[in-house]
């Protein structure tokens, strides 16, 4: 059928299984399609065809509600409530999001981004549905990667001790976005291979009476026994213990089997789990057949080969550069171990795991233990390198501040995604790390100018002795300079001049030093000299460097990609405050507003942090007589 | 026994249990006279006298790690390790600190105040042994409140996993500080009514031998039965599908049974899990009959009576004016539901919880999820209150960033303990929320000059309906003052004069307020005239008043009882710097460092909060002609 006519997902109702079968062909076949042009998130999304329309089939939303944990497979949900047409800007600047937005349909009533959210907003959506004595469903459909983060396990606790009404989906690919660890997953695991629920509790009944009696003291636990059997693993007894009513395990695959267990989870009382087996990519070989998520998420792919769409030799990606730095640090230093929550391929940890595999430690979705357990590795003397997503890094806040910097623990954090990334959009920009970080007591930030100065970092990093230490780094490529071979410590709170100027100087680092490089090649041309300041600690930052120019009252501007509340150029403002100095200062940065998606260059453009910004901005700290340009 | 005199608890080995038990007698009539003086964690001690004696004695500190959980409970620990004679200065500036502190001993090992983090450091430490081929035991002492929080739950399906050799003591005393809810809880109620595990399994044994022998289908399921009897409710199945061996339930009173579960523990590979029931206050009666948590912590007391000293009638505490306000509001607006994360008492909600028990939600110590639930709350349009104290608000960080202000829910965050807290020392000050805050787009930050101020700014925040509202109020009493019977809506943004003048002014808000009125006097008695504005609005500031004052060129100095990188001086600073003023502008706040224990004054005196140095501050501002005082 025509995907870009469906309006809302009603149509579902009359439909036949035999109809539904041949409506997920044309979705899968639809997301092949699009997805190849504007790339996306392409595996999770195959993996959840049958899913999704089996829940607009029996649930009727917006009155009952989705929610999407992480979001990034609410494509198909997309489709079926009037969105098809829209693929075409997916991720793109004002175009469809990739992840629910509430102010695109009714039928998204929460919106994600970040994982393990779900379960916490449906108990909070079912309260107060409760309070008003309505009666819709709550549906929160999360992964098995999602399900052990923190929050989400509170959750449970919390929703199984209330025995409210609310229908989990868990949808099991056994991958969050890498293969998937933790003992829960073990759970999971034993569940798939047990079969099916209703089928054992037969054979378990018939097994009871054949128990004989039993007088006396054994009688009793026989007994208990027997009201325990209900508890027993096939039954899902980890989550019957929480106070779920568990179905499943359920072919994610077979409408049958979907449908029915869906409509048993609509009469049954209290919160059900319903165990929905999945296969990510599933009906596109190349994504099906993928074991360590290189198809989570892609760009643009030729659809026959698989072939991803891109320049045939670009160079290193920033997480590369850094993570393979880490490994040839390892080989002399056997206190290096490295940490990732759940990112070991996003954060290129692959290589580092077969050289050192015992020192390489993927902990799941869960920032908060990740960053806990580098603290508690550092007491004994590690150098835990903890690789993680500014967006994500986020999630430990406390544990970076009241573990690690209060403790002045020696944790190296590799803040990957720093400053904008792009077409994941607001729920994943790295903007906010330095103005959460900045007021943390004993922590050193900083920031490279190129690969090259970012493997002497990561050098710097694991030299470094005197406490928790931070090293940001963008989404994608480095610029493909030259390498040094002798790796080097570069004292910590310097400053390098990368270009001389009288007039004003700029103050940035990072992935903004190109624009400020551009900018003041233009102002020579026009006759004024601006030094550029490659501030590579935001900090602790380079006092010598800042009393100089301070001193000298030359105006100041500073840049960075990130939020402009308590970032660094306000650092910059508070020192001149601190000391007295008057001279003139621009801050250049993020506003106070969330950025959504679209490519980073488009992104700059609109918040007014381009090459051409930048000049004006410092024309305009100029005394007036300087204003030529 | 004179306990000052112990150097180490090796004396511990050669005790017999007759011995121990005396002890146990020696260090609690230590303990109640001791903190009938000082005051501190009175409860969570007295509860795990015996338990700590057994662990000295079983395991070898420090070699052997003790990681005391949330840490409040370390008293005994102290004394057994050489610090029963600095119990007098416990917790009062420079003394002995209320929770472990590496910087005392080197029996602490790692330093706790918030809570749940001991299992992600024992999982550290632990593989940095394993790393290191070291021997060593690895001891978490965690609460079953503790528990909850979801940074352990993803440390135990990390170590579940990876059936790493940890000794985790479970403190099950059916609290945290209030009475425990959740899932977890109903768990450990049923194991602790279950009766002991080696007993159960013998009967088992024997129950399984009657089974009769059967074929086909069901001999299958007979015999996965029988492998599955090993993982029944009785033998803690939530613990060992995690992949502990489960050993309990233990008295934790009976020195015989804790020191033969502890030393079969030690002979046990991989995980283990030892559940420990004591009872908090044990041995003290006005403690151990307490139900609600006062006894968690308190001021002196005298002992005879189990009343506590202190001033016969005192104004009425903060948290009580906020949350009866709220309840008051709750009369008229059904929307109106409370959220506390395991701290109903602490926050007052008391009376809310018993007029409007359906409205009221304590999650247990679960602060990520309390946000992320007010948010879902607010999604259907109620009103959640979300009282959470300042330090904790610090592990929902992303929850307040991506959940409620990226959607821009109507969530009101009744920010407890902000500012400096005293006796809990650096783990408790409540003095970064203001830098953590302020950058997060959407959200509103205010904080009252006095309660009558708050019950206003309650008011304000329950009628404001454009996006999350936070409103900040300190530790302890309000001044007293006059509670005005209309509620009124105090315009959001607007700062108010509360002394005019010309020379000078200070911004500031909240606790520092008294402080800047008496300065100003002291200033006017020298001739200075200083304005003082009572700031209350940090997020939006008062954008009007400002212009007006630094348009005028008045020096400005800020103050907050908050850290200064990134607050509300900094705030300020950013906005001259924007609109370009030159007005001198000086930063009074809480420096770049952690501030440990010690009495609020001793604490402002000591980092030059006082209202000598606020008039010493403000002459500096000053022309040279001015400085007259």
């Amino acid at each position: 059928m025509d995907l870009t006519q469906i309006q809302n997902p009603g149509f579902l109702k009359k439909m036949s299984v035999d109809e539904l079968v041949a409506l997920s062909a044309d979705i899968r076949e639809f997301l092949i399609k699009e997805l190849s042009t504007t790339g996306g998130h392409i595996a999770p999304n195959l993996g959840v065809v049958e899913l999704t329309i089996a829940l607009h089939k029996v649930f009727n939303s917006p009155q009952d509600k989705f929610l999407w944990d992480v979001g990034h497979q609410s494509y198909v949900h997309k489709i079926l409530t009037g969105r098809a047409k829209d693929f075409g800007t997916l991720r793109q600047y004002k175009g469809l999001c990739g992840f629910p937005k509430r102010c695109e349909s009714e039928h998204d009533v929460w919106e994600t981004g970040h994982s393990s959210t779900s379960l916490s907003a449906a108990m909070g959506m079912a309260i107060a549905r409760d309070l008003k004595k309505t009666k819709e469903y709550i549906v929160p459909i999360i992964g098995d990667g999602a399900l052990t983060g923190g929050m989400a396990l509170e959750a449970l606790n919390h929703i199984g001790h209330e025995k409210t009404d609310i229908t989990v989906i868990l949808n099991d690919n056994e991958m969050s976005i890498a293969p998937n660890v933790g003992a829960l997953h073990n759970v999971l695991g034993r569940l798939r291979t047990a079969g099916k629920y209703h089928w054992v509790k037969d054979e378990l009944e018939y097994l009871l009476k054949k128990i004989p009696a039993v007088g006396g003291k054994v009688a009793a636990t026989a007994e208990r026994l027997k009201d325990s059997l209900k508890y027993m693993l096939v039954s899902g007894v980890f989550f019957e213990e929480l106070g779920f009513t568990y179905l499943g395990p359920v072919d994610g695959h077979d409408f049958e089997s979907l449908l029915e267990n869906l409509h048993y989870a609509k009469k049954t009382k209290g919160p059900v789990l319903v165990h929905v087996i999945t296969k990510k990519g599933k009906g596109y070989k190349p994504a099906e057949s993928d074991v360590i998520g290189t198809w989570h998420g892609t760009g643009p792919y030729k659809i026959e080969s698989g072939n991803f769409v891109g320049p045939a030799s670009a160079p290193p990606a920033w997480s590369k550069v850094i993570s393979e730095t880490v490994r040839k640090l390892a080989r002399e230093d056997s206190r290096i171990v490295a940490v990732t929550p759940a990112m070991p391929v996003g954060s290129k940890l692959e290589n580092f795991a077969k050289e050192f595999p015992n020192r390489m430690f993927d902990v799941g979705i869960a920032e908060q233990h990740a960053t806990t357990m580098a603290a508690g590795l550092a007491t004994q003397g590690m150098k835990p390198f903890l690789a993680i997503y500014s967006t994500f890094l986020q999630r430990a806040y406390d544990q970076v501040l009241h573990d690690v910097c209060r403790q002045n623990l020696n944790v190296f954090f590799g803040i990957d995604r720093a400053g904008l990334v792009g077409a994941d959009g607001e729920t994943h920009q790295g903007v906010f790390d330095i103005a959460f970080l900045r007021h943390m007591p004993n922590l050193v930030i900083m920031m490279p100018k190129d690969e090259n100065e970012g493997q002497h970092m990561v050098y710097t990093a694991l030299s470094y002795d005197k406490g928790p230490i931070a090293l940001r780094y963008p989404r994608g490529n480095g610029y493909g300079v030259q390498m040094e071979e002798e790796l080097k410590a570069i004292p910590i709170g310097t400053w390098e001049t990368l270009r001389e100027g009288e007039d004003a100087a700029i103050l940035t680092f990072g992935t903004t030093i190109p624009m400020a490089m551009e900018a003041a090649e233009i102002l020579a041309e026009n006759g004024i000299s601006v030094k550029v300041v490659n501030a590579r600690f935001i900090k602790p930052m380079d006092e010598v460097y800042l009393h100089e120019l301070l001193g000298a009252n030359m105006p100041v501007l500073t840049i960075e990609e990130a939020c402009l509340a308590g970032g660094f150029g306000s650092a910059v403002v508070e020192f001149a405050q601190e000391k007295g100095y008057q001279a003139k200062i621009d801050r250049m940065g993020i506003p106070d507003v969330f950025i959504e998606h679209g490519s980073v260059d488009k992104l700059l453009e609109e918040i007014g942090m381009t090459t051409k910004d930048t000049v004006e901005r410092v024309q305009a700290l100029l005394p007036s007589k300087e204003k030529r340009a």
